[in-house]
């Protein structure tokens, strides 16, 4: 399976890796065992201090994990991790230990216990900050304590889901940087 | 100016045009003016009630018009739009009326006060039905509460911000419908 080399990447510019709207594996820990869940409904809120909403309906495992361990690590999976990031949809952490399930590489985090996963292109160590929506809507705010990326390459090739079984690759990249206003970029 | 053709979409499907991420025009209506701003920072949070969680900064001028109106319109451009797009977040809606400095066209919604662009691929008519989080984190929580799609292309070429004047075009898509538990569709 595809490894990156990765470096420590500014929780500030987060943006750059989850705006575009990839479909994320988000990992957990809670009381020895860990899990992973496929996830599409997320936003960046804020640069400073760099906040990212989610949505982590009840019904998943994940969900009771993060909100006693309030700490989890967002990953950013390319598409040739496209069959994982199905299959680990298609089950539950209640049954299965989906790092083995999936062989993928736990590695240990910095500032959090929730595993990094080895082989996605990008980790957001993430603490919860903010539960107040989580028992009307599932929403769950973290910050981004601390992130690590790949160097190459500049721009990864993520999956982003529509629904249906559908994926949408992401394409060709444009810079419009010259129309911006300096303060607008 | 690019014109498509468009047809009602069922609301509960939304995820289909925002969940892969694009960036869209958010239009506004408040005491007789109009506006429109340019969005990369949203959520669908739920099916049914349709719900999308949107990152309207304070500094936007369209940030007290919907405060105060309570409604919105998000409206999803394709690509042929980049140079409004940009040019729609380079500008204040408090100086500049940016249907008409973008020529764009201000159609009649049915559900809200504020039009929809003619010129994007989807409208989707919202209402504010959870401030509670706009005060802290200026998120705003809609509810789409009628729809309206483009017919063709099925797979429109969106925009999606990754920051620094950087854009990524949606690529191919991939069905990996096969894979999947039917439930988890």
């Amino acid at each position: 399976m595809r490894s990156y080399a990765k470096r420590d990447f500014p929780v500030s510019n987060i943006r750059r890796l989850l705006e575009p709207g990839p479909i994320v594996l988000v990992s957990s820990a809670w009381r020895g065992c860990s899990n992973i869940m496929t996830m599409g409904w997320h936003t960046v809120m804020e640069f400073t201090p760099s906040l990212v909403g989610c949505i982590i309906a009840e019904g998943n495992h994940s969900h009771g994990m993060i909100k006693s361990s309030r700490e989890c690590v967002i990953n950013v999976p390319t598409h040739d991790l496209a069959t994982e990031v199905v299959g680990i949809g298609n089950c539950s952490g209640a049954k299965v230990d989906k790092f083995e399930a999936f062989k993928l590489t736990a590695v240990e985090a910095l500032a959090v216990k929730a595993p990094l996963i080895k082989e996605c292109y990008a980790n957001l160590e993430c603490k919860l900050v903010d539960a107040k929506l989580v028992a009307t809507y599932n929403f769950f705010i973290f910050e981004v304590v601390k992130a690590r990326a790949a160097t190459s390459p500049k721009f990864p090739r993520t999956m982003h889901y529509r629904g249906d079984g559908e994926f949408m690759l992401s394409g060709r990249n444009v810079s419009l940087r010259a129309k911006f206003k300096p303060e607008n970029l």
